[in-house]
């Protein structure tokens, strides 16, 4: 009975501590994430049920993965569980300016790129569910994960939930052509949409002078009822600026910006849907980008996919919490 | 036979490593500290005898505590040692922007906190001692530290020592009003005030459009020899600009600012002091702003609440050092 | 609707690595573990559903215990949330020949502790509930505590269910007689007794040549159902041997004796209690003996408290896996 | 121009520390291994020419094996660079008595699987060769991985360079029936083996009541020139016993039995071999046997796949070197 | 047949982790670095032939030396190994504004110290070389180091090889007289100097107005074929701008500036060497100074002295690759 | 006044950790040790007044040094600082069966190794003290520090304290005909020999049937007050038996045989000599004896040279405290 659903594979996350470059580990420091995950965790620590379906291996790093979805609240009793297939693996390396973060996938041949639509009775997942996420990232797993996406998008329309829905391209995993074709008959089941200029104009083809007319234009095309859009400005690798935007009910709704030291941001858009999602689903819009900008501004300061923060902490930050020791 | 004493309770500290939350840690460095402890460090570092007055369990913690105090060259021979009690704990939390760093608190039922005034002979204590340091902490631990507090104050005085004071108020150990009945009475036994306009603000209602005339309120009402303001500019959670102004003799004493690049900041203010007198005892009061000052914008850089600077650096810091490699 | 309920505390375990003392810590590996959450965990991971009921502070230590169990599997939404109170603390030296391991005990003041009778449901906690499990440190941390653990009982016999208990006589909360004027009414209500000589003698005064005498003439007593005692041998700090047996309609059960190489053997008890519920709830006596000791000789060999180990591997062991790499 | 020429897959170890499971870590040890790796490096290290044949992706973590080898002097001009594949892993969990170590592999879509006959030039690689080396893992990986070791072993023939062969049975790649059929025909080119009674018998059908009679059916069946056989005791997961044997010019050659304390055992078998050879190719078969048996005695203390003792270190070992501490 | 040969000393670099100060570390990560194997192996890296000469004690810290340079594919069989002298130590200090990072020698007695020109046959070191590099370390170490040096830029020159020299000015080994008595007849053997406008003033008394006046200056006087000079600007410890500058062809080239978040500083210079013989040798000055800049940016953020880069990311990032995550 | 003196060398200890070889070591673990600082520590541990006689630079290394006497409650304040020299380094490796630990020196040019006879004044150091204690390695240092050696038994002798001796043969230090030249004048002036059968026959070549002769043979030679022998019997490198024996008013003492598995074995004969220092500066030789050797054994289970064992634990253990965990 969650009242949030996300659909996903999450990885085991593997990164060299203090700086090290994947080439000269000795040590790996490992956390686990994916960003449907990412989005259950972070809407159960909100204060909302949240349930994540994937399919993972009969094994110990499998149920490893489940675990830290358990520990965080989310409902884990719809995950497939394989004999076969492995947990996929990312790499990932901090740099600082002028060398960037980045990542090594290894994810290839996992429990969950073989989901098959026969696997889930979605009808039991959606029961009581108020709205359903997914990202580009599931269809983009492989044919039977694209049938699985579209198959859940439908069974969650029809059980009454929203559909949530994070473009995030990944151009290790498909080219803009076969995402197009994938994603645009989706689109029209879409209520929320979150992406990037960087992504509109890669999957969609939607290129504009402001990141307004793409929210306009994306309305426009496909009729979301919400367009949110993350704006990053890397000021070098370890200080960002971090603002959202979302397109609604025929107006833009602005949020704060936050200037972010950063100590890991990855999951940071995925911080952002979740917050968003726990301030539509509880208010309105405006407190969506609010909730969702300030949940996410915290994650970069926290190691993992995961955001360990807190409502209280973003009610704090919305009020102005300053940067100093609190005691 | 120490110059300077002071009395307080440290705690073990323990914080996650590498930016992790509290809540997500799997394990925790290790140190000690606390306000008067630090302040007994700073001093021996910079090369006066100094001794720390406590109360200790009689277990490997309190072990750990003296030993860390002595390892400096504390005098640790007037530490009360007690079969109940235990050492108190503080949980440190590292943050970066938007995320403040924060401390949670765990040090009810010290043994410091049974601290009574018969246990401390303080002739012997003072025999000898130039200068007996305290701050608001102590007597906020319970109605016998209280005592105890105001006991030594006296005795101090009475050996013909100085008492310095640093207020720092703590919410979580007592009230505005508690703070200011047991305070004020303190305060004119009281030579030399460290605090902050913010602290100054809470405890004695002094608000002021400036610090200088914070200051000078707070001579004129108490009568201090010197009133020392620490004052710290939060560019964001990992830098800071840090300064320090002193109010005595009927004129203003400034420190150079410095910009400041946070490792931790734990203890900046208690090497302040032990920087201010050191420079005091042994020069003037803007020799203790300036060594004052120096000494503490390093402790920015170093892990801990102790300060483990030299004399040598900062005086090298002085004399204009700068930021490239020493080799 | 858990099949499996206990009541209890869990602590933050704190430990320093590589065998380094207390004194000398300048690390610790943070753990969470407690008797009854233990045993929680442990019935869960073999595959049945549990709950622990407890006590915990709203911060983030708090939530980490919760979390822990969480992970697991375990239901956690009959955790009572306080606004005072702490996490209590063991922390726990490893040692080898001649010196033993040790614990120095830091859970005055635990939220657990003020746990008060009308803080619990029970007729919600037991509904579905098949046992109950408590032990001796529950009614040991405070007078309300004791009242909570004989409603406890008594709710569990009335919704139908079984009711284990261990011993765990713990020197440091209360004194033999204090124990014995607790528990001893609370034993007619209990079914399976689980204890060593060593805690039958103290608590109950029951002194016999053999084990098989005292598992004899505690069931003369108190009527017991089941009574299991747990035999370890220690060879040496880091070597032992361990076994267990069981007195059970009027024949006795003995269970292998395995070698253990020690990497840490907190727990193992609460593992046999978790192994014997579940062999003995989907079984009879001698699976119980069976899969409890089996699951707690593999305990030795794991850090933490908790068991990690699966259902396979116990059975593996019982089938006689041997010490060879498995590939 | 290596003297000893070894081909074969080479995978990134991981694994957590301090006898956690892999379900519980946070952190893995990085360490590179791989049977026919581990030969070359102990080849290299006892002081002949070596190089190692495979194929890495070109990443990082391709770079890091290649790196590991090189370290140790290895040559590895001969190393087929991929466009595409990754580098396998595998996770190794310690354990202790009861629960045994074990490894959990995930090497399947490797690029070293993927190697085509057409890809090495073996008249360059064999220039100069006098022993080439390779393992039953090697043909366990691919039908292509089949082809190029049996043209391996037809061209080192040809080069007039003796083959040496460990049967290393993994029954994840593939079945008794399968190795087989593989092996048999390539074990006419073979000098050397090197196996246990247990993979002679899974994969050969021979069983024997002694292990010398396994010897002698295996000369006589296949006509190598020597046969070396490991035996370990599993005294505990932690203490075992470990010699070996050999038959050769109708005579038995024994070695002496050590008693080893458990570090890290994986890879001993490949000490064996490479100091095996070692002696062999410098000496005689008794030498293969002492060196062969002593190097890989150490290798049981020493963290990771390969084996960092000296050939001085072999020689004080086989001299008598004590277990005191040595200054 | 290296097209690149250094000639220097490493060292063992031993560093608190975390910014703790050397004087209460309890661990040290260990790195091995030292100016010339950091061009040697900056050299390898992007794609040329390496070699790098020295003197190494016969124990397993000169074998870890040694392991390390191979490591990264430089030829290190021409290092001279020593029964006696120890392998030098640096230990380095990390800092955050206001203290700077420092460096605590402990390299007095180094076996590379004890080098005779004896012991190296350069004609066999020289063997199709293309260029020499060494820095005013080396004759800096101990007399006979002066003359091996002095021997092998002689023999360089014979044998047609260019001579680059990195002034590299070390006042804990040498006074500026001495380095300019030692200094000054070997430049007219070199061709590519190496330099900071500070070491310049020191070792050659040139001091102008402005880098460029410096560069020309240093042609005038000793006829080098190119001067470049690194240009560093200290922003905080934390933040330095870097750029470097040549004169050549009696023209001016100049490098993009980065911005650079410092991780490890260390060997930046090397690096810029080590991409400017690479840019230089494979193309003209101005690649020199591109390549060596950026490969030199990207050393800041990479730990130890080593530069980890590849030559792919130096032209990504001369091709103006971002600081965003890349995936 | 410290009742007990002790005059030597420490040294920096730098070990892998996890049983890694030196040679594939990435960190160091950090202590500090050298045979008379280990026995002040212990002797200070015990309860009785210490002091420490050394020289140390002027450096972050030569307060790390001094810091750790400090934090044991040592007195360092006859410590002679010294502007050159260095700290020497000892590098310690852990083996497990049939690897023997070891240790690698570098501490030639340490600052001891200047010290010199007219830095200390005995007369001030012996102040009050009961007795002196020196090994054989300090005279073994340097010629200088022969004659500081002698010069410090003499002036014990004439300030009226015992002389306790430990031969503590290093062969990496002298030869035994050195040892024999410098150390047998001095013996004159010993009341307290502290041996090994071993180190006996090498120094003063008594070779005897049994330690029980051996110890007759010193005492008839040199006229000893007591001759204590340590006997080690290594069953395997992680598993040692430890028992000591004393001969003195011509009978024999015995002390109990502990059965020892070594977490770090190194500081055991100090840990002896403080613990028998202790027992018959309060008691007895047997006293002594049984003191001592508790102490020691304990030593074995702790990492680092000193010994962080407790008075009331050696009671215990001498009272038969068990190998079973203490709560």
């Amino acid at each position: 009975m969650a009242q949030v659903v996300t659909l996903g594979e999450a990885m085991l996350r593997l990164s060299p501590p203090d700086f090290h470059r994947l080439e000269q580990a000795t040590s790996f420091d490992v956390k686990v994430g994916g960003g449907e995950l990412n989005v259950a965790v972070g809407v159960a620590r909100l204060g909302l049920d949240s349930a994540w379906v994937s399919k993972l291996p009969k094994n110990p790093l499998g149920r490893m993965v489940r675990n830290k979805a358990r520990e965080q609240g989310v409902d884990t009793s719809h995950i497939v569980w394989s004999d076969s297939g492995r947990v996929g693996i990312y790499f990932l390396e901090f740099g600082a300016n002028p060398r960037a973060s980045s990542v090594l996938y290894d994810r290839a041949g996992s429990a969950m790129s073989t989901l098959q639509p026969s696997e889930v009775d979605w009808s039991r997942v959606f029961d009581g569910c108020k709205l359903f996420h997914v990202s580009g990232i599931t269809p983009a797993l492989s044919k039977s994960c694209a049938e699985v996406t579209a198959q859940a998008v439908r069974a969650a329309k029809a059980a009454g939930a929203k559909v949530s829905f994070d473009v995030n391209y990944r151009r290790k995993l498909w080219t803009p052509e076969e995402a197009n074709a994938c994603l645009v008959p989706m689109m029209e089941s879409v209520d929320i949409l979150i992406t990037t200029e960087e992504d509109t104009g890669i999957v969609f083809g939607i290129r504009e002078p402001s990141y307004q007319q793409v929210a306009v234009r994306l309305h426009e095309r496909f009729g979301f009822e919400v367009v949110a859009i993350t704006l990053r400005e890397d000021l070098s690798v370890l200080r960002n600026n971090w603002s959202t935007f979302a397109y609604a009910n025929g107006r833009f709704y602005e949020s704060t910006k936050y200037e972010c030291e950063l100590v890991d941001r990855v999951g940071a858009g995925d911080s952002f849907t979740a917050g968003f999602i726990y301030g539509y689903l509880t208010g309105d819009v405006q407190k969506g980008i609010d909730y969702g900008t300030a949940y996410s501004a915290i994650k970069h300061s926290i190691p993992g996919d995961l955001n360990w923060a807190t409502l209280e902490e973003v009610e704090n930050l919305l009020k102005g919490a300053g940067s100093r020791i609190q005691r």
